[in-house]
């Protein structure tokens, strides 16, 4: 089985120097490599250059892409050519438009004459006070995945905080739905921690259960494996 | 000689998924410390969790921050226990105050009420297609060092992108003397890579250079240890 996981997480440039990046360390991933190259599956880990790795492997081959731009290109041919896609990566829903001090932003007769600016300069200065920085939101590459390659199994993962159960089932169910996933992994950062890491893989009339990273790969790999 | 390491680079949090951190990887930091405990001298590092760290050893301790209050708070009295600070680390110059939907933004009589606000849900809600985020300008630590400690011997970097050397030096030494450092190690962003780092640190009036990491961290050792 040809296997695809995505893990880490993308950074959105603000200038060359500065970033909005997210906590993912990409150690779920790794360990997901790693159950499915023990079971003699051919694995394409596409992560970032920061995120934990699996040990070398013949049957592994890792692409390094930064920010959602790379990944979209890295990910379109890939998911052509493989059978399963699990999808963790915490994926950047904005990316940085402009940045300007805040007396501009504040005169400005409309801020929209913003969002079509750039910034010229490599690294943005920084001697007022305050700032301001325009973001747009980047295109929602799990809702590709289907259309790519109608006949992938795809496991996307939903990330929320601090929400009650029901509602982390109702938003990762409209996400099962929305983007033809056979699995969302559904979590919860407040139940994630060093030693455990509590979650749900959903189909929209099951769930399972897991408590730690090595379950979670452990029920991803066991579903991937004997799903029809 | 107690020394302390600043590496690595700071992270202000967005909220508690997503945050705004810059390139800094640590590596320097950690071969001055190797550097500084090889030669005898008890190395204190204040780091980030992400950072690379030298191999543990008797005279050194880690300390680990996130973004700069963590940083300040730390640094504080470390400042006033050791004879040198190297102060590598790249420190984040704003950190967000509010992020809210662009219309919302757009339609407000005045943008100055929202540098008073404070976004209360834990992920921010990603649903409208442009976003603004309100950033404040964070204390400069560096200028409160030899005010902690007037004896210490600072060493402060400088990191600028892609402008003539002219301008390198002249705001690394406008740095060197608003903060009262005795060194300030002066680079550009494009002449660093993977294999090479190049670099001069300065004084008033005199300029030494170094062409990678190793270099870097040999003449700041030479320059420390034959201060008089």
């Amino acid at each position: 089985m040809n296997v695809l996981i995505t893990s880490g997480g993308t950074t959105e440039k603000i200038d060359r120097v500065r970033g909005i990046t997210n906590h993912a360390t990409g150690k779920l991933g790794s360990i997901m490599a790693k159950i499915f190259l023990d079971q003699g599956n051919r694995v394409t880990l596409v992560t970032t250059a920061r995120a934990i790795k699996p040990s070398d492997h013949e049957n592994l081959t890792i692409y390094l892409v930064s920010d959602v731009a790379s990944l979209k290109e890295t990910l379109e041919p890939l998911v052509k050519t493989h059978d399963v896609i699990i999808h963790s990566m915490a994926v950047s829903d904005y990316s940085p438009i402009y940045m300007t001090d805040f007396e501009t932003a504040r005169n400005s007769s409309d801020l929209a004459l913003f969002l079509n600016q750039e910034n010229t300069e490599a690294k943005i200065a920084s001697s007022s006070d305050y700032q301001v920085l325009f973001l747009k939101k980047t295109p929602k590459l799990i809702s590709h995945i289907k259309l790519w390659n109608p006949d992938i199994l795809l496991v996307g993962f939903k990330l929320l905080v601090d929400v009650p159960k029901d509602e982390l089932f109702s938003v990762a169910r409209a996400s099962l739905k929305r983007n033809q996933a056979d699995y969302i992994l559904a979590n919860d950062l407040t139940e994630i921690d060093a030693k455990s890491h509590h979650a749900y893989l959903l189909t929209e009339d099951s769930a399972f259960e897991a408590n730690s990273k090595e379950e979670i790969a452990q029920l991803i790999y066991q579903k991937v494996v004997t799903h029809d």
